[in-house]
């Protein structure tokens, strides 16, 4: 409920100030037990309701949060969920979906409008299971996605073959493991800004995603900028802004 | 010679199909070229022409670029410039303008106009010269900058009470050293994207801007990304990106 | 032997010198021994007897220990216990009480006053295993606790909503991982010594902590000083030092 | 303005609904602003005025923070300043005292009274500039200092001759370079909490401080906390707190 | 269709001249796709055809790959298998065969020449599977191999006594985890270019390889160039390279 | 079988050229397949037979190699021994003995005599199996060893109790996780060499034992080299070194 | 002396088991000496006599060195040398030349023939000096190089209008700061090994040149294989020995 | 006052009981203080007084410690001396020898006997001021010391051709920067005990030494142990324990 709302069933005195300043403290954030504050409040202040963060949550509170945002919302989108997750949150709401490339479960309203144009282009194969978080996260808040896959530097005729849908889009996001070339390689051809997504593909000296994440911070091509490794999700959320931004839609 | 051309030419009779292969595969590349007269235009109509990195450039270098590209583009902007340098760009080029705080060396057309609105941020006030840099690349290329600094979260009214301010601009940027905690704070009560810029600014654990980088990097608010340590430079221009699509100006 | 009475065994002749230096030399480190007596009084004093680091201790071991404490002081603690562990303890003590969050195994007096007052806050729900490692530690030792949890930065209003707590404590623990904020955010606010602990909640460039622990460690606050990753025991303890001097029931 | 006082306006009609609801946006943040009013008085009241971090502070900036402080608070209290900034201070403020070890230049009140008991331990002689900025700046707050130098554990006598002076302390500041052991065999003999600082004294695989660090973070002494390397201001500040709420002084 | 035809068809008047701009225009990237052609040829002749990476490759995925390449190429290599891979594999390419020890699953065509010569150096047993995949890779691609393993520097004359077999070789790969000081002393010993892979053997201070990855990369040895950490199959493919280049058989 | 045994029997006849020139360069090392070269030299070089590293090593080779230096030597000693590892090897060599804690598989001869002393400290017991491996190294190439374990810094007096029996050892291997501030304690009491062994026992900015490898390499007192995390085994070989020097019984 | 021969004369009561023993211990490393004679060999043979590293060396030192390789070889290369020491060695060597970008300090013989080719890139300008050590290093040995300067991927049409440069070489070296993408895409492009060098051009989290380093390590291309950073000679003495290889020129 | 003074006193009435009690509680640490003349007893024995680090000491207090150890030890040595250092000593003590090399500045009896022998191999000459360090220590302490410089692993030969040398050394120093791999081999050949030092030289991917410091912790040579970058005088002060204990003449 929004505070306007409240301010208006105020007015009409369907509510009294005391029910009022209740409703509103509470649309400030909601306090689930000892533990949790959902941030109701985030929609207002950064566009998008809250996102949850699946992994390592415990049974009980997965579920009473994604009843939560649902019944706040009338959707709910959250990452990184193993597939035990699913199948605990579907006993509970049983039109969840799960995918089990991206690890994302959600319950999406029908019908929603993507607009605008998002490119993803990952180096290899491998890199797809974040390139998806970063996908299905923009097509949930209402983005057209672009997916060019498979593109990496070592076959350069793959990406420059793709160069036209590159030129449509209003952001891109580049998800490369080991050396994490093609976030230059993008950048140098790219007139928008390209979010960096370095995974942790790879091996030995790669440490874990260091190697491509100390690349990509260093790129020679102005245009990038870069968020944590395997951060599909954030580069989503971030492309999604600017995409917003582009087609006058945001907010 | 444009492609058009020559097909005309053969069309024309004037070359022969192989005299025609032969100057189209020249072109190729030098249509390749083409792409980089194409990414020429794009620059002359996104206000971002070619960018000189001064420090380290030897003289007689920087002279000739410099009046290169004003002889191209009628202004020419240039970074981390030194005062030497300043004193002998100036010799050749009498009106350029240095500016020692930002280390900004350049000559800029007159009355142009800011449009948009980029909001910077700083820390404390020794972030300033990186500030400077991102603000003076920004106006070059026609954003309009407001300017927020020394708003470091010890001391955290300071920053909230500029949060009208905030809440105005197409994109912000915020820059910060030491633990470099200022880019979390302010994602947090964003709604466009955050550009984070770790600096050097600091001393013992902080290794010459890596603790605010994997600070930056780690952030638990979404809509930031990052760039390199002290790379004010970069931040200004992504930001002048989103701002341009924000304003439908670009392209 | 105390050295008194070696001395006045000496004076009345009922041992030779040499006799006696030989028993004071005996003593001496005996007596560095007595230092540790000290510290077992002062142990008993403040309430802070010794504590069982449980991980990985052999099962017979851990078995004795838990009981020879119990003996001598009524009561035990041990962190970082398993579910094992405690079934092990079990047989042998069975009053012993385990949580499974905080993995503290103990058997506690009964009727413990709790003084003084020691907030703790977490970035996020994540970090509660930690704080309320810190928090059973505080309480065994007889400080009251304040649970300030789920106040991270990216939703600041969460924690501002909760600063009257704050101002009441004579210590305030601030426990998050990603990139560690809160400790900065937190000590700007606090007219007490803040304990930071990073902890290892997170992913990618987090490096198991490392990132949390470089931003504590170079917070812009005075106030804040650092303990290891995930080292809810030790800033417990260390709050508790704090608070019962801020008590005058230290000693 | 509260909450409630907007609705009741509401209610009564003395403000429209578009009224309200701005000024409960509003709200949200604007009490924070008394925060910082409240927080300005606690410095007053605890002595604790603001400090000035000299190294890097433009010339002409010095000088007007060095006379504003002094005539808001009648003292001034600045670290790592250069002879050089002294020397300019000088000309404006004449009573001003510099100190090449500890690099403190200040101008305090006269007949200061100081309470309690600090103590400060370096590991070496070379660690004594940044133990005498952590001195200076407790003296300045008004705590009682007990120097206890040059007692690192390659000559563990040195240490154990001084233990009645640790006992009377109620904070303890280990100092030490190469790879600070001190803080360990200094927390192993403690009853009140130690504040270690790293110090970059030492060559080779130190790492500027980095081993250091690394082992005072990781002691096995339960009371040992730590700030960044060198950081002997932080030390004195935070000591300040625990000394004063020791002597319930403080607030 | 190649840029002769557009012309032709131009020439001809089966197309505009607009028409053959833009299938030109079309053919700049497709020609880069082109020389992906050449590349594929490249590999024909050279014997280097797509290598298959099965580590973490899904299923249905792998089996795919391994038939179009033996369709095509008549013969089909990959490196990191599993033996479950094997185990699928098998069941579409019943000829495939695995090798426990390098993790090569392969289908070779018989009576392939092995020419030239690469030495291959161990510094112990536990570096064999490394240098397997390496010594396979060459096979396949038809360069001779002499293996000369376990003759570590920590007793040297193994190594000395092996000289001879070194001398014979256009190319040395050395392999070698802990300290990885056999790169250098064979590259003192050797004329031709030493390939030196670091091996994630050892423990403790090797973190992972990168003790033995510094070791060569600052090797006093002006003929040793270092691949990743486990890289065999990177090793071997440029051992083939070169040895093909010394047998004047490449290209 | 010795090289001077060997000349004798071919002076005496017993033997032809060939059969000694064979047994001479079998005598440098043994060649077990392609995969293994057992250093049979080692022993004349270094003065103590060839040793085991089990960890890793595969069933049959193993086997093999325990087989060929008991044949060899009479008596054979192996580290980090699985209890896998004893159970196949007691098969062949049913008289193996193992130690759960030290992981130490081996044959001894009876009766050996231990000479001179070598001390070996821990700083807690979770470091007693790294001692343990020195320990028996030590023992079994006949060194007495005194154990003074569990004597960390953070009770200091545990040690200093100890202070006659560290007087009396030709060298001492000091043993410690955490901080590994053991070190340097010891160090600044001792008149012999002091071998440091960090270990890997800790958690968090521990990093898998590299804080303690740092503090030793750091330590303040000039008596202490370090080996690598962990390696009981060889600081109880290089202390086996010292003693027999000091015992003038070494070759 | 043969170890038959030895024992021949041991037989034949020439000489006393003493002296065979002494004689068969030396025999096993006196071959080296030999060896290192043929070594000296090869160096006249292949053209590569030592090589001097200038930097660091003392005054005197350096003179003699130089004068002593002219004497023997008739030429002499050395590198990393300062203008200082240019001036002093051409005091004693007046036809020394100089070249202030590459700092090499070198007498070459006249009229040398360059054979073969390799090609060297570099992603910017301020990557010259590393490439141009490089280059004159190879064409001293005698190679031909082919230089392509300043073709980073922030503009990739530049490197793909090179491409026939690329494709007539036997080696290649790719020489780029920053985050060195430019090794992978040449490598995708390659027929032959790319030898890669990081440089530190470049600030912030390059760290020196890590951050290329790294990137090249775990380059996606097969056939790069890296040197240390800024190694420009070590780079060119690889190249020489392959493309020697390739032209069966090399001893 | 001994312990035995104080009861003779007591016994003979000349003190109370109490007196004496309070006496030997003071004793009790003042006897550790006994340790440290015991300690002062050894150095004498030993020939190893204390020592002065000479970098960063303040003139003064440099000049009044070589005053205080000469007077009492007849000789002083000091290590990491200036040459203005040197001038300044010189004013005082007019006998003060110094070597620009070593930087060893002392003032040494005359026709002291060394004795044992301690070898010293660098790998090149640029580490011959380590070495020296080294060297010039022992020789102070009274032992015999074999230079061996410049027998880096890049010519094998040079080091093999030694090796008689260095089977007559009690103990083995070995100095080495870049990858320090001669750590391993010396240790491969050597009976006694190695010490190695890695050194600060070389460049690029050496970061200040660590390269050569984690090659030598991770030596596959058994006999290894490591001492800090670059700190030579340590590897002396080891090296001199090990050979008197060998020559039996240390206590």
């Amino acid at each position: 409920m929004e505070i306007k709302d409240i301010l208006e069933s105020l007015k009409n005195n369907e509510i009294s100030v005391e029910e009022a300043e209740s409703k509103i403290k509470n649309n400030q954030y909601e306090s689930i037990g000892d533990y949790a504050k959902i941030d109701h409040n985030r929609k207002e202040r950064s566009g998008t309701s809250e996102v949850v963060f699946c992994q390592g949550k415990k049974d009980e509170f997965l579920v009473n949060i994604y009843k939560s945002i649902l019944e706040e919302s009338g959707e709910v989108l959250g990452t990184r969920a193993s597939k035990e997750q699913y199948e605990l949150v579907k006993k509970s709401i049983p039109g969840v979906k799960y995918n089990e490339i991206s690890r994302i479960l959600k319950l999406e309203k029908e019908g929603k409008e993507k607009i605008g144009n998002v490119a993803i282009c990952t180096g290899g194969t491998a890199d797809i299971p974040v390139a998806e978080e970063a996908a299905e996260t923009l097509e949930f808040f209402g983005s057209y996605v672009e997916r060019i896959y498979d593109v990496g530097v070592a076959g350069l005729h793959r990406l420059l073959s793709q160069r036209e849908k590159l030129e449509k889009a209003n952001c891109i996001i580049v998800i490369a493991g080991m050396e994490g070339a093609l976030a230059s390689v993008v950048g140098g051809m790219s007139k928008v800004p390209v979010i960096a997504v370095p995974t942790s593909i790879g091996y030995g000296a790669n440490f874990g995603g260091l190697a491509a994440l100390l690349s990509m911070i260093n790129s020679c091509s102005n245009c990038v900028s870069v968020v944590n490794i395997d951060n599909g999700y954030g580069a989503g959320y971030i492309a999604n802004q600017i995409n917003k931004l582009a087609c006058k839609e945001l907010f």
